[in-house]
Formats: structure tokens, C-alpha cells, sequence
């Protein structure tokens, strides 16, 4: 049994909303994540859907803005929800910028001196934690999938890109399409990964996209009027599914933004995609 | 026209949430407030419904943590949500405690020597704020109603029962039905109406139910693990009620907390009911 602490727990919908730190070994470091338990684990296991957050997030922007509990409770569906970083670890500048370090992983194994220590939130999101949660509560480990917003939408797919078959279906709402190509990444992967950009492509969507051969169908929603567009870079995902042959409905809405109100707005739909895909 | 600054605006499912700041007169301060336009005031006049936060908040709480947006537009209702108090007024000790002076306006019009100044909530939520909406904003004056939580549920009951015929339909999450006898409740009367105990009557629900003739039905969901019940007192509710004969739904419900993940969990039921009231 994983060692844990229930930090808070609150009845949502029937279910219950919680949020748990644990001593992580993949990131050598405590971290905390929120989950929400649809009423449904009382008796039977329900799939996991993990939701991956953006910059500057904690376990928390999601569970309090995005209004997901409710299709969660409707679907039978148990959210899983990481921090975004390691926290307090004590390394040279992780507080010094929104954009690295603590709020930031960028969902990558860091390779660097110092970063690696604790940045291995790869690894934390697609094993450690994944690992935890099959142990510990009514879910049905053969069902997972995964979502997320911005540079967790980058992290839904490239987790997705990477483990062909293991999750049952991806969604992101204004993904990082292609940190390689933006200076918020490149600032990221140079620090995360080293000087050499050819170690940056097992986390750039667009190019795993390139060689990908088992791919699930993609499905995104952008803002037309977000405010970060040029480092999300939708035209360049748009192109290589468009060249490759592989599947995705990319809606950009019109008048949204990067909030979590155009989140929120269109996480039923999302819900609804997600728990078909569970449902198989 | 009224002078007012729109500080943030997000589209939320097909409408806008928006974060607005005025010059008011009756607290004498800048008062920032936070409304949700359902796509249908687009093309026609919408009902208006507001909601009063409770302790410590913000207009910022209910906006982003109730998900009522979705229903709002579902319905075509207009949200009005005011902050709890004026803020940076200078009055000595408005910062000391989170249950006196700011995000504790208790929607009283203040007596007492520097509170009077600024802490007129009664007036700004029932005159001004609807003054300024119907003046700017494509609503139906006609069409009104109330509700909140807490401190706000006892605002919304207090101001429906000080105006007969004034609102379609109220409704309160957790309300603070008699503060006249609870030590929360006493402090802040004393603090803003002075030592006459007979002076605080006016805003006391339970009070105020042992006279009221021409009184709207009351729909209340509370806790039953709510942390706060002591100060609350829904018994007392439930007993004027019963004695007085007013139409009280009061749901006792298990397992919920204080929280807004209580509110919610009930806000689809509390929107349907008001918007029900509205249409009609």
C-alpha cells in the first residue's frame, strides 16, 4: 500500500473531490494532486481520465474552474489531476520565472544537472502516479485517457504519442503544438534537456507526429482570440496531420481565449468524448 | 450613462464574463462587480439574478468556482454578482478580521461612526448595482431574483423579505438565518448598527419571517456536515417557518460541506428554479 495523505476531501456531486500528497521517487519529492471519485467507484472500478494542467497551475486551477466534476459524476469517470512540477526542491532558480521550474516541468525527464534530480514529471504522470492510483482506488486499470490545457495539452499528447495502445483517447484544449519551435519551449527544453535540440523531439507533438504510425485520433479546441497562440502553434499540428494522414478535429472558436472560461465552456464535450472512448 | 471600467472580459459559453469596476456613490468607494451576458441578451431583454457571496469573498468566487455560466446561457438569465464590501476605505480596522470590515459587508446599511461612510451594502445591491444594469446592460427591469450563500444567502433572504413584490423567487445555499443569535452574526451588527439590539431586526431572517405577510416561497439546500452550522441556525428557519406558515424547501444534504463544491453540485437545480420564476 503507497504511503499518502488525504489533505482534503469534499463531497462534489455525490462523489468526492480530494486532494492527496504523496513522496514521490520519480520526482524525489512530495507532490500533491487532486482526484475527483464519481459515485460510481462505490461499486464498481470506473475508468481514469488523468487531466495534465498548464503553466503556473497547481492540482487546483482545474478542480475548481473547469465545472468537470459534474460529467465526471454523469460518466462514471475518475479524474486524476497532477501538479505541474516538483515543488520546493531546492534547486538553483526553480522559483525565478513562470515559464521554469516550479509550475512549469513541461511534463518532460529532465536530463540536465540539478533539473534532473526532481524534474522527471514524465515519469511521474505516466507511471509513478498512474501506479498509485490503480493501487489505491475502484478503477479499472485497462481504461485510461488523457487531456489537458496548454502545456498540458502538449503533455496529453505527447504521453499519448509516446505509449501507442495505453490510453483509450486524447483531447487538449489550445495545446503546445510544437515547443521546438517557440521560444517558451526552446527556454524550457534547453534547460530541461540540454543544448543539443535533437534530445527535444520525444516532446514535441509535431514532430513525433512526423514518425507516429499508431496514433489516436486527435481532438482539439483552440481559441480563436487566444492571447498565447504564437507559442501553441495549431497551424503547424493542423499541417503535419494534414501531410501524414493522421486523424483530428481541430475547432477553433471563435472569440475565446486561453481562460479557463473558454475551458469550462467546452468540458462537456470533452467529457462526453473521453467517456465513449472509456465505455468501449 | 453611468462611468464604469470593464476590467476583464471572457467569453463563457457563447456569452461574456466580465469583471467591471464603478465610482459608487451610495459606499462612497470604487465597487468592482462581476456579471455573466447569456448570448441571448444579444437579441432580446434578459432577467437579472443576482447572487450575494459570502465571508471573505470576492466577486471573483461564485464567477469561477459555481459554474453557473453554463446555465445562465442555458436559460438566458443575466448573473450580477457584487463584491462582499467596499474595499481600501481607510475605516480603522476594515483589514483586522475576516468576519468585520472587508469581505464582510453583511449587506447592512451601516449606522455607526466611520462603518456608515462606506458600508451601505444594503443600498449598493438593492438600488445602485441593479440601477447601473438595468441603465447599461440589455435586461428586462421587471425581472428579478436573488440568491447566495452564507453571509449572501442571508443577504438574498433579507433583501427579498425588506421588499415584498420586488423579486420573482430567492434562494439560499447555507444561509445565515439569524444572526441576531449567533456570536458571528452579533459582532458585526454591533460593529455596524450599534449596541440597540432592536436595530438589527431589519436584517435578520428569522426576525423578519415572524412578521412578514406577502413572502415569497424560500428554497434553501444546506450541508449536513457543514462546518459553519452553528452560525447558521437552519433550525430556526425551519421552526419560524412552520410557525408562520411560509413556504419553506429546506434539503438537509448528506455528506456536504461549506464549500463551493457544495454549491456547485446544486447550482443546475437553483438556476432552473430561478430561471422558472423569471420566464413566467
Amino acid at each position: 500500500m503507497a504511503d499518502f495523505e488525504v489533505l482534503s476531501d469534499n463531497r462534489t456531486f455525490g462523489g468526492h473531490t480530494r486532494f492527496i500528497q504523496h513522496a514521490a521517487s520519480s520526482t524525489a519529492s512530495p507532490m500533491t494532486f487532486a482526484m475527483y471519485e464519481p459515485p460510481q467507484a462505490q461499486s464498481q472500478r470506473v475508468p481514469i481520465l488523468y487531466w495534465l494542467s498548464g503553466l503556473t497551475c497547481t492540482a487546483e486551477n482545474f478542480t475548481v474552474k473547469a465545472g468537470a466534476q459534474r460529467f465526471a459524476a454523469e460518466h462514471g469517470v475518475m479524474l486524476v489531476v497532477p501538479d505541474t512540477s516538483p515543488r520546493n526542491t531546492g534547486i538553483d532558480g526553480e522559483d525565478d520565472a513562470y515559464d521554469l521550474g516550479s509550475g512549469a516541468g513541461f511534463y518532460v525527464n529532465a536530463t540536465t544537472d540539478g533539473w534532473r534530480d526532481h524534474y522527471q514529471m514524465y515519469d511521474y504522470v505516466t507511471v509513478e502516479l498512474p501506479d498509485l492510483v490503480k493501487a489505491e482506488f475502484n478503477v479499472d486499470p485497462e481504461r485510461e485517457s488523457i487531456f489537458g490545457h496548454s502545456m498540458g495539452g502538449h503533455g496529453a499528447l505527447v504521453c499519448t504519442l509516446r505509449n501507442p495502445g495505453r490510453y483509450r483517447s486524447v483531447s487538449a484544449f489550445a495545446p503546445i503544438c510544437a515547443p521546438t519551435e517557440s521560444g517558451l519551449g526552446q527556454k524550457a527544453f534547453r534547460a530541461y534537456l540540454g543544448d543539443d535540440a535533437n534530445t527535444w523531439a520525444a516532446y514535441d507533438t509535431h514532430l513525433l507526429l512526423e514518425t507516429a504510425t499508431d496514433c489516436l485520433p486527435i481532438f482539439v479546441d483552440q481559441g480563436a482570440d487566444d492571447e498565447f497562440v504564437a507559442n501553441l502553434m495549431p497551424e503547424k499540428l493542423k499541417a503535419v496531420c494534414a501531410d501524414k494522414g493522421h486523424q483530428l478535429t481541430l475547432r477553433m472558436q471563435s472569440g475565446y481565449d486561453h481562460s479557463y472560461y473558454f475551458v469550462s465552456t467546452f468540458m462537456d464535450e470533452h467529457m462526453s468524448y473521453h467517456a465513449a472512448a472509456l465505455k468501449r
